[in-house]
């Protein structure tokens, strides 16, 4: 028996919100201090580093959840399946359903009730819940679904990753500008087929790193401090993902059992296109290995930072020949792998 | 292999809230409308269905992760392991942190990574991640935790349930007298001992019932429209309950190959006295069995219901020969089973 994904669908808002919606923002420093730049100054090296040029925004009467459904459905129908023989909905996202201009975070019920009522599904057996597992959650979910296929509790999963980060961002911290809103959707199951899930790895490090991503205050200190938004040390995260996600990702493909020169894609979270080269650079070291051309397909510049959702929506925009000069072939040896809030690492190899 | 709770603590609260303290609150109907009947009256026929007398609300400057932690480290120490041999650390909620006298759930980073930071546990190689599954959640915690070990994907996990209800409850609601604070943990591993999980059955039911429990406005139209608090359809719920936990109860009982004349104590989440009588009695009736004596332990009346903490906290008080007439011995076989927001249901029959 193998894991395989069997279908996938993704949900892009249609809302652009351009660097350029950013040069009339007040940003100031965590301090609550002025930044002594002009805004247009600000935003060209944020696009520098991150290599974000524009980002999407839900449109204002939709939720994470309606997003997550907009996703499961076109995954539903990608894999031709009866929705009512899916075992499993597990829905990863990080601050629920946040109403637009509220700042309250609803998951009850959780967002995968939610989502299997949207989907219309009866079947009781359908087991449907929420994971919180920071930007890394879509790829924990696979993994949990690779857990209930393995132990005989499930046979197909519909696994989705659905976040509207514009919700909950600081608009006077530069950190906004990488934040977007977005879902993604796969259906996971058990079939004779060869390839699927070869391996997986994860990590938790909560030792210093647990707060690195976390609910904080404004920097603009006039507002109401009982109000609180995403907020993270970049610069930790940076050398943190730098230092572990590589190792992550050699520890998977090693347990695989495939060959560096095998792998054809890397499908990795999408949080800073710098870091994402560093790590990439990085993980080709480990094996004194050249990084092959066009191996990690990036979506950063036009879809920011969606959390939970960069992963599946990228793999579902190459898998349907939706990105510039990548494609999916049979047989390809593929690597989702992710860092985020926890903080977690993890990593798929996964033979397409 | 078998899988056993090799450990378990709870974390009560100190402060006690009577019912008495509700005798001054502005209780009104969901349209806004007064209530025709003295407080004292409300109370003392809410205490009539529940059961409920007094219920424990957290210290102010604890948060739901605080309290989870306090239960874990008494499983970790009732279990007599060291913790950085736990390879997952499962938390179910459905509010994430709220602190006190503020509004928005704090779920970044995830309750699970919090604790395990304050556990001081070092090894990466021990995954935290959160589930939302409603009261059941700490009951679908262990279901997780026994697929994962059945995968071969870890031998020793951390399940625990942790919530505050007295932080996003509506004072003008009666239903708030229901809501309480906990944590219950369990250590779940693989064991060669006798006995342990003989089977376990979960539903989701969202057709109709997604909603039954949600995040809804206060009976008092003059407050804010953007604050939201735990609303229930109690009705509903009520006869959702009974039609569906008693099946469910049943299947996994049948399932486990063990007889009804062999259960010794079912642990039933802790919602309403009355409802939980109910239950009891169309369960025994499915098997044209007589109800035994003392088989349903019960806390509602001093602790009401602290969601996902009712359960194990109940099993922890049971073991430790804290409830009255209630005790454990080896062998014996018991159902834990719970219902909740989602709606879901579930049930473990275990051999303790």
């Amino acid at each position: 028996m193998n894991i395989k994904i069997t279908g996938s669908g993704s949900y892009i808002p249609d809302t652009i919100e351009t660097n350029e919606s950013f040069h009339n923002h007040e940003f100031l420093n965590v301090d609550g201090s002025t930044i002594n730049s002009p805004n247009e100054v600000i935003v060209e090296k944020f696009k520098a580093i991150t290599g974000i040029a524009e980002r999407r925004y839900a449109k204002t009467h939709h939720t994470a959840s309606d997003l997550g459904f907009f996703a499961a459905e076109k995954a539903i129908e990608d894999a031709n399946i009866d929705p009512e023989t899916i075992d499993y909905i597990i829905v990863a996202h990080n601050f629920g359903d946040v109403k637009h201009n509220t700042i309250q975070a609803d998951i009850i019920p959780s967002l995968a009730s939610r989502i299997k009522h949207s989907l219309r599904i009866k079947n009781p057996k359908c087991v449907a819940y929420d994971i919180l597992f920071g930007c890394p959650g879509w790829v924990e979910g696979v993994i949990q679904a690779k857990a209930f296929i393995k132990a005989g509790m499930a046979k197909r999963c519909l696994v989705i990753g659905a976040e509207t980060l514009s919700r909950v961002i600081d608009k006077h911290d530069r950190d906004s500008m990488i934040f977007s809103d977005g879902a993604g959707a796969t259906i996971v199951e058990a079939t004779d087929d060869n390839g699927g899930i070869l391996a997986h790895e994860t990590a938790t490090y909560t030792y210093d790193e647990a707060y690195y991503l976390y609910y904080g205050n404004s920097n603009n200190q006039d507002l109401c401090r009982d109000t609180r938004y995403i907020k993270m040390e970049g610069r930790k995260i940076y050398e943190f993902a730098l230092n572990n996600v590589p190792k992550a990702m050699k520890a998977c493909l090693d347990q695989s059992g495939a060959d560096i020169s095998e792998v054809k894609k890397i499908f990795i979270h999408q949080a800073n296109e710098k870091m994402d080269e560093a790590i990439l650079k990085r993980f080709y070291r480990l094996y004194r290995a050249d990084i092959p051309e066009n191996v990690m397909p990036m979506s950063i510049q036009k879809l920011g930072n969606s959390s939970v959702a960069t992963v599946p929506t990228l793999f579902d925009l190459v898998k349907n020949n939706k990105l510039e000069n990548h494609s999916l072939n049979q047989g390809d040896v593929v690597i989702f792998a992710s860092v985020g809030a926890g903080m977690h690492i993890n990593a798929i190899v996964y033979k397409y």
